[in-house]
């Protein structure tokens, strides 16, 4: 079990590293951090105390927070879905917080949702590649780097935002590694 | 087209992540942010206001905010080439901030302003490996590790500072990977 | 040689970047840095002002400031082990500081102490590979990426956290590389 103090430290510690704030609400940003605890001792992972978890790690990994859509949220609407994250405007009370709109793609969102679902049973004809291509759980991972910073990460997507340099997912290639022989 | 206060939230957030803070001077770093806002429409990234670029990524890559020379600069003379990013003793004005040569070395500024130039036709019977060696709008990419916090990169040369421990250039070494076999 | 004031930026940077404070007791402060200075001096790099360090880069690693262990005991106990760097309740004095353990195994303390005492010489008929594995200072090293955030390193273990987005270290799994066939 983690403690309500673990998670605000992590957040806290999170915030400042991302370069934003948390919301300056104390009482609403407590109740954030509840829910993540409680997350947290359930699933095993603080998964998004706003959006619905399946508990399958490989499908919700998007929305453990920070949630893959933190970052692109904050540059354009000033918070996160949850509000928990905010910008410097929003953190010094020059701005309100607006209501953010769910920028998780729906193919994800049916992924997750759809794979908690009963599932017909596949035909025996049916070659394997082509049934790992329906499994919503099976998740390709490439790697990728950042073409400004040079940053690497292993992910399904690049990230919405860099990291290291802030720059945008655009910005992301793939990386190919061409391995030297083995010896 | 992005605003400039698109380009203000991101350098606010950039500075926090890399632990140094904006100029305090509003109206300074004001004309700065139109200097990037102009540039990021101009040539679609955000490349240093005090400085030329080209228009041609792979040739501007290195002075894209932040660019490869802001750390290095920041740990020796308080602020980048700009004085866009400064130190916590210059933010708080403790110091003022002083001239700051360009670190940009020679080759990539006669690389980026000579591929500008028109170049005579290459010869046909020169092989092609030393024709790509001559142009300078070939970059060889690398993966990079900082030995002390294992940081990986894929880059032309390492950064000078690592940005997750903050360890010197001299601390990246090359990454070989010794691949598995393919499956 | 460095100088004081070159220890301290890295340090404020460092810890803005990570997500810390620096203790709010500015002569404790500058102890410290005074001692990471001399190690500097001493060994080429700075290691922790608070443990012995061996003078083998590859033995000194995790001790190097900042230090493996400074993540999950600023997580666990507030502060890293020399106290050098805090959490937000300590360095707005709302908490003091308690005794932090040392987190360093045992195994690595042995590597780096035993490792500097007089070794038998090898027999000869061992193998190469039986002697590389008792030699202490022969370290493997892998490909570790965050399953959370997808953040990439090469090192001996993985990070107790995940430096970009919090995870804990029982996030990380092994990458390994699928490489494409060579051109």
């Amino acid at each position: 079990m983690t403690t309500v103090e673990k998670v605000r430290a992590r957040a806290e510690s999170d915030a400042r590293t991302a370069g934003c704030y948390l919301n300056p609400d104390k009482e609403f940003l407590n109740n954030l951090f509840e829910g993540l605890k409680a997350n947290e001792d359930r699933y095993g992972y603080p998964s998004c105390p706003c959006r619905l978890a399946t508990g399958k790690f490989e499908l919700d990994r998007d929305i453990i927070c920070p949630c893959d859509y933190r970052d692109p949220d904050v540059v354009q609407y000033g918070a996160c879905y949850c509000a928990l994250f905010v910008n410097k405007d929003i953190f010094e009370g020059k701005k309100s917080t607006e209501p953010v709109p769910e920028r998780r793609p729906i193919e994800k969102q049916n992924r997750a949702y759809g794979a908690t679902a009963v599932t017909a049973i596949p035909k025996q004809t049916e070659p394997a590649r082509a049934q790992a291509a329906k499994d919503p759980a099976m998740v390709q991972q490439k790697l990728w780097y950042c073409k400004q910073c040079g940053y690497v990460c292993y992910r399904e997507e690049p990230p919405y935002v860099c990291p290291v340099c802030k720059a945008k997912r655009e910005l992301f290639a793939e990386l190919v590694i061409q391995a030297a022989p083995r010896t």
